[in-house]
């Protein structure tokens, strides 16, 4: 296991203190468990945001702590879902008394740990909501998930709903439009390569070298099938189709991209990826408002990619385009 | 070769397509050259800044086009110095009649042809200023170098020198401050894996399984020597010893820090790098004004990083948290 670590035991208390130490104007550690939160928490009047998830995601979930996203990142072990207490410990952390919603991707350890949290959060009076995203169209059901995987998504909807939260608007209604966001959004990845958990110290499977899975999953969760590798412009056009299929969207319809590297992906080919996504879209005649490029939700050093096409209103384009200021998320 | 790509001729031209497709509000690309300008260019009263270089550095330099950093990026093929023809192309569309800087990182080809675009330049009447970039301690002369190497340092040098060019400075003004950057900044890298250029489909090096180089460039170049994996507090400690030494820091300076991703290196692992740069730092009693963790200058898939500091006087900060708006780089 080749990785620049020190103790496969301490890479997420190694990377928080690593965190807080590049982003002090940004977050700060809790003294008691693995969660960032803006250090001008907890704030009065604002709706608070609270994800999260296992570690191996970054820059998610605390690359995203920050005004106009989230108020709080939990971060369990490596691909191991946070506890209930931890994730308790964020929403006391920074509930401002206005309510917190919990932005929960679908992997059954993570809905059960923070609907626990919530619970807890309930007998101590802190209103408290839920939304899962489940926004891969891979696969349904698979390792860790019933139903469909949350990914890459997930990152407009901390976008969205903290750009909601921001206007002050009521805990249900930054509930109402997180749920917009997962009903208009949707995902597929592929990959390369494998990752190492580096408590595991070896790949959780193997490719062979001219080989490519096509709907992985952010930990290496089966997709739905191997092949030989083709040109970036077949397994586009293979990955959109899946998506496009799964979505209702005619000419004109507007739609936020997000073409998200999963870690050793060059940014050379995520943009040659976005190519063949941009050509796709304008022979359907669906307007792109805006697209983002770059590693948003990784898998630890795995090669691969997903695409995301989030369909937009005049909510939602507002608010995506409202402002953010985070570590890993900044819109002017 | 497993790789995301169309044709290995074709991955810089399918790349800039994609990087205007994603990227119209900054970017457009000169139809008669692989150079991507800022969109309303050219801009009256303001001293223009061209770069860039051989491609496979992504986000460098295309992503960096925009307010308060590059006017135009040069996109050669792939660890391939652009052409002076290019280069004169970019320079004639972003002058502004105030004259134009080329930020130039020092290896032989890129020194030859932007030098002899300046010429091209001087021909037609526009002054043209150059400035080159030599950061990286590891070693002097190198494959592509004499002298030292420019590596993720460069990136400072469009941000500081861009803002400066932003408050209506000379071209003899912006020159000098892109000079007291390349005076004041210092880098060094290494890498646990090769990258395999396109266009040759075999990696350009080898590296046994346990072994890391030390100080290797961006391109691949040999660095100080190879050793065994450490942990990664060992390994930043070294790459710190090295630029420390060659610089004159003392308590209470102040400095900027990168922590840049040559690719495949996950974001965990350089917030466990930046733990421990931290650390040294404040050991020593220098100060962090600001820290940047991510890929600013990559070397395709490689795995790896590099450290880069900045020494700061008033000026560079002031000029450094300015304001900017660039696919890759962001200042609020």
């Amino acid at each position: 296991m080749k990785k620049l670590i020190n103790d496969p035991n301490l890479v997420v208390d190694d990377m928080l203190q690593g965190m807080v130490a590049a982003h002090p104007e940004y977050l700060k550690k809790l003294d008691n468990a693995n969660v960032l939160i803006r250090n001008d928490s907890p704030i009065k009047g604002k709706v608070a945001l609270v994800s999260g998830g296992g570690s191996g995601h970054e820059p998610a979930h605390g690359g995203y702590v920050g005004k106009g996203m989230l108020n709080a990142a939990v971060a369990g072990s490596v691909f191991t879902s946070p506890t209930p207490d931890q994730i308790f410990e964020a929403i006391k952390a920074v509930d401002g008394g206005k309510g917190t919603l919990l932005v929960i991707k679908n992997y059954t350890g993570d809905i059960m740990n923070f609907e626990m949290a919530k619970e807890l959060a309930d007998m101590e009076d802190i209103k408290v909501e839920t939304v899962v995203v489940d926004d891969d169209v891979a696969v349904e059901n698979s390792t860790y998930t019933a139903g469909r995987r949350g990914i890459a998504g997930t990152v407009f909807v901390h976008k969205i709903a903290g750009a909601k939260a921001e206007t002050g608007a009521s805990l249900e209604e930054v509930q109402k439009t997180a749920k917009k966001v997962v009903q208009n959004v949707r995902s597929m990845g592929m990959s390369l390569s494998s990752c190492i958990v580096p408590a595991a110290g070896k790949p959780n499977f193997k490719l062979a070298e001219d080989e490519v899975e096509i709907g992985m999953g952010i930990h290496g969760e089966p997709g739905t099938h191997r092949e030989k590798i083709s040109t970036s412009d077949e397994i586009t056009t293979h990955l959109m189709g899946k998506i496009l299929k799964d979505m209702s969207l005619n000419s004109k319809d507007e739609v936020a991209v997000m073409i998200n590297g999963l870690a050793a992906t060059p940014h050379m080919e995520l943009y040659i990826v976005n190519k063949k996504v941009s050509e796709i879209l304008k022979e359907k005649g669906i307007v792109v408002h805006k697209t983002f490029v770059g590693e948003y939700m990784t898998s630890l050093e795995m090669a691969g990619f997903s695409i995301t096409l989030l369909k937009l209103d005049e909510e939602l384009k507002e608010l995506l385009d409202a402002p953010s200021d985070t570590p890993a998320f900044k819109v002017i």
